[in-house]
């Protein structure tokens, strides 16, 4: 186990009506003024956006709004909103939707306090050093932005999607109400289900010894999200589906499931590409097809890793005389998963050929300037070779 | 599951070598003067007090101390701690031990701002509503005090031990470094894994329906500790098992085993009246001759649950035909393990008889103005029936 610091003080209203407390929440924080930032209709559509407006009036909580984050939220809009805290000397950030609204709150929240350009902290340019709170009201279990320290944006003119990690990326508090998730279309669903299991099996492949606590925990999480995906897929309003992948979406990734080793999101730099490049594709349809290919691209190189994964996770069992097979069938068994609820694991579903391999490669690797560490280091002739295996 | 909050502020550093950061921690903070609060010669023993001042020192960090901290910690104790803060001006408490320690440290940091006598908080007479913060350096790893809201102390006059919950319990930092844990002898490493295990336990075994995922988490962290357990007993310097204890002692009492249900500390009360009776009965070793008392009187309300428990966390073979069977071997087995770390599990190990069994049992029941629910509630006469199963 190595050693590790672990900070999760995002505080957690987690159930059924919570949404209903935000303005009380935010009135007992002391805040007068704030963003309100959200996506397209659906907050709309499910009525979630009247009664939050309505709650922050009744708490004569004032209010400045900036809607329209999209999918792969764009560094623009980050701008305006940014300025526009600024103008109006906004004391929070209260983001009311997915990861991608939360992520753009983040670095917002970040920008807002000074005038360094949003896109240098992604790019690893500037450090922050301060932030404004955020507050977020989830309505997508996924990316488990709601408790992390993570913040994902997109240079559209650069064609670039950037993750960074600061504490200041933290939010104040989070309000989790898997009802809110009930309207989450089949596909998101099998999205988010993908986003959480990877952000759990990237941690989980790594190359630390002796994490037996953190691996446990991990292959808890996975059986408890394998078992809900499917429910939810099927049920979109079973409640206690919905709320096994909400909180294991915020368990997954706010470093519980790295506690102790070394942990790196490689498949996430690689499907940051990918969404980069295409922005069609979908974070978590981009992760159901990378991960299969990367697993067998690597597996050999840890087979006993991928073998506790299979028997553990998927129930194979193991086949003393021949691990390798006990570990592919880990792989296959968790691709066969992620087919079965909808997702994609091939980039041929997705009508995605090999002419943009070589430009993901170099773009991934910072043109030629950094290697992802892993069991194999993936330089851009290995990533092209991963690529090749998504076909 | 239930609606629940979760709040988990403390900021941790794990790891090897950690405890020579706490100066440069605590200036961080930007704290000038503190309460350096210990127990009794263990920590000069090992050398930790001498590199802890020298520390503090070279950080310019004004002190005062106040050692003496007995296990089950006094509240005559904590009453000095408090008039010394108040006196001496200090901006922090600084706890260096195990829980007794830490708990003292609390109590102290919560009295330090009041005129209200600390024992009327333990009493529920008075909630607490701000606290000087309280940074640990954990050697223990037992109780969970480091991260968790809960208190213990005990009055010596009414031989009574009690404990409250409040977010201000909760450590602004704790420093855990599993080396400071080698010297701990294996009594009371014993005592700290059945601690840690009951933490966990008491939460598992909940009426709520539907807690598969703080289930599957439950489940993991006891498998790690009952392997590490068997590792630390016999090695003491082993420092994987060592560390895995210490980080599922913060995780199995800082809510995460938890999470969406009804969770109450039934033998943890029945524990205090023990320890609080017999100051000589250290709080592991009545929790080991409590539990399976306690399982064995409540099981076949709920066998599905124990049979679970039996052949997830013990392999055990479920046997369909009679799960009554499966859920009482897994108690068994769990009683096995007690013994084979050398804890006690019976009453007369420790010459304990059946003399103050009402007594205990009136206090535990605030003299019938409360029932311990679960299962089977447990009123006075339910009390002295599991003390009976205790013998």
């Amino acid at each position: 186990m190595l050693n590790f610091e672990f900070y999760t003080p995002t505080k957690v209203y987690f159930g059924k009506d919570t949404h209903r407390k935000v303005g009380e929440i935010i009135k007992k924080y002391g805040f007068k003024k704030i963003l309100l930032h959200y996506g397209g209709g659906s907050i709309k559509r499910i009525g979630l956006y009247d009664q939050v407006v309505q709650d922050l009036k009744d708490n004569g909580i004032d209010f400045v709004e900036l809607g329209g984050v999209q999918p792969n939220p764009k560094v623009s809009l980050v701008r305006i909103g940014a300025e526009l805290c600024k103008k109006e000397n906004v004391e929070m950030v209260l983001a009311v939707g997915g990861g991608s609204v939360i992520d753009s709150a983040k670095v917002i929240a970040i920008s807002a306090l000074t005038d360094i350009d949003p896109w240098e902290f992604s790019a690893g340019n500037a450090k922050p050093d301060k932030a404004l709170p955020v507050g977020t009201i989830l309505t997508l279990a996924a990316s488990g932005s709601e408790m992390s320290s993570s913040a994902v944006i997109t240079n559209e003119d650069k064609l670039l999607k950037r993750g960074f990690n600061s504490e200041f990326n933290r939010p104040l508090f989070s309000i989790m109400n898997p009802e809110l998730t009930y309207t989450v279309d089949k596909f998101q669903t099998g999205c988010g289900i993908v986003d959480i299991m990877m952000h759990t099996m990237e941690r989980y492949f790594t190359s630390t010894k002796d994490v037996d606590l953190t691996d446990r925990i991990a292959e808890g999480l996975l059986k408890a999200v394998i078992r809900a995906g499917e429910i939810a897929i099927k049920n979109p309003r079973d409640y206690e589906a919905r709320a096994t992948l909400m909180w294991a979406g915020s368990l997954s990734h706010n470093d519980l499931t790295g506690a102790g080793r070394e942990s790196f999101l490689r498949c996430h730099q690689l499907e940051h590409e990918l969404s980069g490049m295409y922005d069609f594709v979908a974070h978590g349809a981009g992760l159901s097809i990378i991960f299969p290919a990367w697993a067998k691209y690597v597996y050999k190189h840890n087979v006993e890793k991928f073998c506790q994964f299979a028997v553990r996770v998927w129930n194979i069992d193991m086949n003393f005389e021949n691990p390798e097979e006990t570990a592919l069938k880990g792989i296959l068994a968790t691709e066969d998963y992620f087919r079965s609820i909808g997702m994609p694991v091939r980039l041929s579903e997705l009508n995605i050929s090999d002419e943009k391999f070589e430009e993901m490669a170099e773009k991934c690797t910072h043109y030629g300037k950094r290697v992802i560490s892993g069991y194999v280091p993936l330089g851009k002739k290995e990533i092209i070779e991963v690529f090749e295996l998504c076909r």
